[in-house]
Order: C-alpha cells, then sequence, then structure tokens
C-alpha cells in the first residue's frame, strides 16, 4: 500500500507518523515544497519576541527525525498537477502514483485581493517569507501590521519588543475577537493602545495600497513612505489546483466526511484545508489551529485503511502571550450567544493568582443559562496561566455544572492557587449572576 | 438557628461563610482560641523561601473581613469543654449554647510521643510557634527536620534558601512517599540530596531527643547540641477533648456520616478531623490537605438544615515547589497499587516544556490495566507545572480512557506547549507501556 501525504507542517508529518505507526508495512512518502519541513507558523513572532534566537530553532521536527519513523520525505518538491480519480500526481521531482492520498498542504496568506495589486507587502508564515521580512525590518522604523487577530497581535508584540513603531489595523472595533469578548479585552487593549510605539486603527479595513499610501475604506489614509506592511489576515486553503476534482464548502475549505475522507475516494484532507465539527454548536467550523491540524491527522491516519474513527468534536482553544499579558480563551464566546441553541449567560470576575500573591487574573465564563453547563471561558493575567485554560477546555468538553466546579479536584497551595471559592460560588447564591 | 463552629482555619471559616450565605437568617458564631483567625499552616515555610515577606502575611482572611459575610467572630477564646448532649460549651469567654455545632479544630503536631518526652522540639503550624521558630533559627546554623513529606520538604527548602545547614530525618527510604513513587522521586532526591548542606536520613526513626543527642531506632545518633530541631511529622486530630462522646475511627479521626454529622445529633465535623471518602479506594481515608477542609466545609454548610448533599468522593492532588523544582500528584502512586482492585500499569517519560523551549517535564502515568481508566498522575519540572495537574485530576475524574487523552481540547503554542503526541501516543501502539 502506496500512501502519498502532500504537505511538511504539523497536519502532514503527524499524519505520516501515525499511518507508519499504524501500518509499519505501508510505503509512506511525504512531499514538501520547502527546502526544510516542520517550520513552525510563528516562527517570526517568537524570534521577535525573543523566545528564539535564530529561525533555525522555528522547526518543530527535522526531516531525519521523520525519516526515522520510517518516512520517506521528500523536500524542494512541489506537485504541478493532481489526477485524483487516476490516482496520480505530477510534481517537480516526477510522476508519482498512490493508493491513498492525503492532502496537508494547509492554508496560505495570499488569499486576499490585496496582493495582486500590491506586490511589497510582506508575509512570515513560512521561512522564506520570515526570512525577506526579517532582512527588511532591518531598514525600517514603521511596521504596519493588517489584522489584529492572533498572529497580528504576536506580530505587534514582538516589533514593540524589537523596538518599531507599530501601526495595527483591524476591522473589527478591537483585537482578537475570533477569541475574546469585547468587554473581556477591554482594559487589555486600552494599556497596550498606550505602549509607546504602538498605535491602533479599529473599524478600518485596507481598501488599495501603493507605493505611498495606505487608503481605509473609511477614506482615512496612512502614509506608508518609509513603512514595512504586514501581513497577518486571516488564512484559507488554497485550492485552485485541485481545478474542481474536490467538492468544496461554502468557505473554500475542502469537503469531507466524518472520517476525513474527500470527495474522491482514497483521497483525505486534513489540517487547515477541511471544517472541524464543532463542540459548542452543531455544525462544522473553520478553524486552522495547530491543535486541531494534530488531531485531524491522526484520524486521518487510523481511517485510511477501513473508516474506524469519526472526528470528534472541537473547541476553538488558544493561548497566547502578547506584550506581558498571557490570554487564553476556549469554547463559546458571549459574542456568539446567537449561535447558541439556548440562552446564555456569562459572568466575569478578576481573582488573586493565588492566596499570598497578589497579582490577578481576570476570567469570563460563559455557560448555559438553563443546564449550567460551562460553554466557554476567556482568561487573562501578566502570570503565566494558560495550563488552565486545558482545565477549562475538559470542563466544558465533560459537560459539568459550574454550580460544583468547587468539588472538582486541585491542588491548593498558598503560593501557587486560591482556594477558587470566590470564583465559583458566584453560581450557588440564585443571583443573577450576569450582574455580578 | 444558632450554629456555633469551632476553628478559625480553612474549614471553619469556609463552613462560617457558606453557612451564613445559604441561611442568612442564622446567627453564626466562630470560635478560634488563638488571637487571630486565617492563618496560613506553611506560613514559616512561605517565609523562608522569600515567597512572603512577614508572617504578617500568612492569613488568608481576617476577623473583620469574616465578619463582613454576617459571621460573628470570637477570638481568643478556647473551648474548655464539650456537652454535646445538652449541646452546651464552656469556653474562656463563658458558655455558649448551640442548635448546631461544627467541629473544625484541625490536626496538631503534637501527637506524638516525642513532645512528651523532649520539650525543645520546634514546630510551626500556628503563628506562634512559628515566631518562636524563627526567633530560635537566629540563635543556629544547623536545623534538624525530622520528616520528609511536604511540610518537612518546605521547611528545608526553605532553611538552605536562608544559608542553614539542614539534616532531614525520614522513615521511609525516600521523601515525599505520600505522593510519589520513589522511582519517580530518585533523581529529584539524588540531585537535591548534593546540595551544598542538605543531609537526608532515610531509614530513620527518631527513638529518644535529649539535650545533645538524637537517637535512632537504628542505633545511629545525631549530635544536636547547637543545632535546632524541628518537627514536620505527621498530623493527628486532637480528641481527647471530646472524652468519647464522639464515635471515632481507628485512626483517630472523628466518625462522620456522608452529610458530615457525628454520631452526635446536630454535631458536625471537617476538615482535618475527618476522614473522606477516596475517588480511587472504595474506601475512607485520611487526607489533611486545605483543599479537601474547604470541600468538606462547603459540604457541611449545605447539610446544616437536611441532609441534602453528600460528600463526594476525593483525589488527594498537591502541588508543591521545592528548591529550584515543581512537584504535583494526584491519585493513585503505583507503590499503592496494592489497595486497587484491578490491575495497575504505569508509564513514565521526560518531555521538552514546549516545542521550542527545551527545558524538561517528566511524567508517571498510572492506569487501569483493563479499563485504561487514568488513576494517577506525578509531574516534576523546573519550570511552573503545577496547574497541569488539575487537568489530570479532571481526566481522573471523568474516567477518560487514556488512549484517547491527544483527543481531549487543549491549546497549542509552540512557546508553551508541546503537541503531547509524544505522551499520550505510548497508549496506542499496544505495547507493554509499562516498559516505556
Amino acid at each position: 500500500m502506496k500512501i502519498i501525504i502532500v504537505g511538511g507542517s504539523f497536519s502532514g508529518i503527524y499524519c505520516a507518523i501515525k499511518v507508519k505507526e499504524l501500518y509499519p508495512s505501508f510505503e509512506v512518502l511525504l512531499i514538501e515544497k520547502k527546502e526544510k519541513i516542520g517550520y513552525i507558523p510563528s516562527g517570526l513572532s517568537m524570534l521577535l519576541n525573543g523566545e528564539i534566537r535564530s529561525l533555525d530553532e522555528a522547526y518543530f521536527m527535522t526531516k531525519e527525525e521523520l525519516e526515522k519513523s520510517g518516512v520517506t520525505v521528500l523536500t524542494s518538491t512541489e506537485v504541478t498537477s493532481y489526477n485524483l480519480s487516476s490516482k496520480v500526481i505530477e510534481t517537480t521531482n516526477g510522476t508519482k502514483q498512490f493508493d491513498k492520498l492525503v492532502l496537508a498542504t494547509g492554508s496560505s496568506q495570499k488569499s486576499s485581493k490585496m496582493f495582486d495589486e500590491f506586490s511589497d507587502i510582506k508575509t512570515y508564515k513560512d521561512r522564506e517569507s520570515a526570512e525577506i521580512t526579517l532582512k527588511a525590518l532591518e531598514e525600517v522604523k514603521d511596521v504596519v501590521v493588517i489584522g489584529a487577530g492572533q498572529a497580528g497581535m504576536e506580530l505587534a508584540s514582538g516589533l514593540i519588543h524589537q523596538g518599531k513603531r507599530v501601526h495595527v489595523i483591524e476591522t473589527m472595533d478591537y483585537p482578537l475577537y475570533k477569541y475574546f469578548d469585547k468587554d473581556f479585552l477591554e482594559s487589555f487593549y486600552t494599556t497596550t493602545g498606550k505602549i509607546e510605539g504602538l498605535t491602533f486603527y479599529f473599524n478600518e479595513t485596507v481598501k488599495q495600497i501603493d507605493d505611498s499610501i495606505l487608503l481605509f475604506s473609511s477614506g482615512n489614509t496612512i502614509d506608508i513612505t518609509d513603512k514595512l506592511v504586514l501581513s497577518a489576515n486571516s488564512v484559507r486553503p488554497e485550492l485552485s489546483i485541485f481545478k474542481n476534482q474536490l467538492k468544496a464548502n461554502s468557505d473554500h475549505t475542502i469537503f469531507v466526511d466524518d472520517y476525513l475522507e474527500t470527495s474522491v475516494q482514497d483521497v483525505y484532507a486534513v489540517g487547515d484545508l477541511i471544517q472541524v465539527p464543532s463542540f459548542i454548536f452543531q455544525t462544522n467550523v473553520y478553524a486552522p489551529l495547530i491543535v486541531n491540524a494534530v488531531q485531524t491527522s491522526m484520524t486521518c491516519a487510523k481511517n485510511i485503511v477501513e473508516k474506524k474513527e469519526t472526528l470528534r468534536p472541537m473547541l476553538k482553544t488558544i493561548g497566547v502571550k502578547l506584550f506581558d499579558y498571557y490570554l487564553a480563551s476556549t469554547g463559546l464566546m458571549e459574542s456568539e450567544d446567537f449561535l447558541y441553541h439556548e440562552e446564555v449567560k456569562s459572568v466575569m470576575m478578576t481573582l488573586p493568582i493565588s492566596t499570598v500573591y497578589k497579582k490577578d487574573i481576570k476570567v469570563k465564563l460563559v455557560y448555559d443559562a438553563t443546564t449550567y453547563h460551562l460553554l466557554g471561558v476567556q482568561l487573562i493575567s501578566k502570570e503565566p496561566v494558560l495550563d488552565k485554560i486545558n482545565t477549562f477546555a475538559l470542563v466544558i468538553k465533560e459537560k459539568i455544572d459550574i454550580r460544583t466546579l468547587n468539588q472538582l479536584p486541585h491542588f491548593y497551595n498558598a503560593v501557587f492557587a486560591n482556594t477558587s471559592l470566590s470564583l465559583f460560588d458566584v453560581f450557588e447564591k440564585g443571583d443573577d449572576s450576569s450582574e455580578v
């Protein structure tokens, strides 16, 4: 059995490892167009933020490590055309036949019209573009970042760390809107908006860019002479190469069944190419997160011979450090409550991190007003609290009544934890807790 | 309705707050023999470790804060006798009548015969003894700590931090045996045993102490001239004052039913006075942890008028920092497997904290060999990983199959997390994972 996997990032690599582990006798070939596999898309941000010292550290796996699992790896090899029904692909390294094909080519930033019109917008998601951006950064003091999502904010944080002046443009009226409610983030973006050198442009959409002027739909402009323009816009799969051989969803992701098989038999798609079932909504959603890439690729591998295990519903869970803040989110936001089938309530509170250590953590809990099941959580603190979001995500998944949260097992240590009483007792008073 | 609660530490205070919250019209009186309520028993260790600057910070609640909830607080008041059937107690502040009585007097270190024979052993669990010990520490370079449990090790860690020479005595052949398996801790106690100034005496039990010599049962001795001797032995309730009015368990804890009522009607006991139902074993256990004190006091408050809610089975979950290490544990240890009704397996592994940050976390998972339900977890790292134990504790409580751990919702961030693949995939290979 010959398995070809196209794409050498998280989903492709973990799928390859898993297939080889489950079926050691299979021939598994992974094809990557870049020179190296395993680049971490946030590499540039990590470097700018001082988390790594060189982009050489921004790899989660090398070709050599992957080959140790028995996977054959072809790098610097681009697929030039797919003939899915004949089970053949053409590559820059010759024609390849497959029994099973896994598409793991991920998403791309070059999905916007903006790039066709103005070629000097820089990106960062692969090693090559990160290098080019890094070099260009040496020449400028001012950087315009388009998009205040996770990627844009991580870049802004890193650029400030590097002493740049940063201009962040966002269509919405606050940053990180996919993961946080506006009321929850208000003090965060008010405080960070006062950081020396950082300017937010909310409610602004880029309409046109030329060599000297960035024009917003509102008519406002930014003079971009001597400024580097960096796109951190949301990503989408690039499907044109499949030439309508594959059924697509309305959001231009590839349609797959519950077992990750596409509309063409023996052809699978994973990671950022597809939608995943949402644990909160009774529907599929596009949530291009690395954790979802890994989980879809694992499930795909298990189904590659016979359909055994459906993809489990997923929560969108993130944890990130921006400026001096740790932020994490999982599940439903209050701003999405119209998408949920029942009435939603929320409670927001600020607590000390521990009994003796008075630094704060701010928490917002979103829950089903009838069943009291936890649906979503947002956290922010200047202390490293990210791991807490995994516990909350599990509380959501297990449909635990939030009124019993203080009965869950947990450790107490006066230095590292608080008794949680003030957090969880809100729900036992029978008040309208959304007013707390 | 008049409720009297005796004891102003975690269990008494949280019980008082909860009763007043549920029944605002009740008269709730909390009696504490010390001058202040709310002292954190690990105060001295926190001070020595530099986590607080003064013992004044070692309080989780003040009398004034508690009185704001409507609770009446009588400090410097000792109960001199209990007449439970008549619903009367005698105190140093007069006779008090109650409708319901909650005993929350906690545990004491003065439960060993050792103290009757040698009066100069210092303790630390209340403010007064901590002050005396602190003063005595000014005079000595050498400190003998009896007991290498959590309390003893926290003290040892703090004393080393203060530049003392520390001699730690432990009956078992390694430290922290209540929470960690020996194989898991081996590199920890080997490494810490090499810390300048720290000496472990394992397999040694104190037989006798006089002014100059500490004699072990083995015949070995330590010259304690110019050394301070500090007891961090395990704690037990002090029940003599109840003069057999209450049914006791064989381990000298107070017997309570599932609703926290003692053998005497309208008299309840909580916190360190009682056993709690174990989630792992089909039995009650003595687990004098603050988190259990809080949870038993909450449940007691809910049952004070009518029996509504039974005490939930508990996991013993701890998180602690010792020297440069963060250690956490929950649930069953492999060394306790004989107490579990089914076959137990375990797997131990060392992983990087995150994809790009190569510091390690060592993890031991103990699980049911038949159902693959997670039963216990031990963690150690030089990074602050304590919050992870809460997620694992919830995995145990929800009886999640460990082979599905990598499908649980979690966040991924190359700086702060790893993909967990190497951790959880062990279980999908079908190998004898205990050999990993």
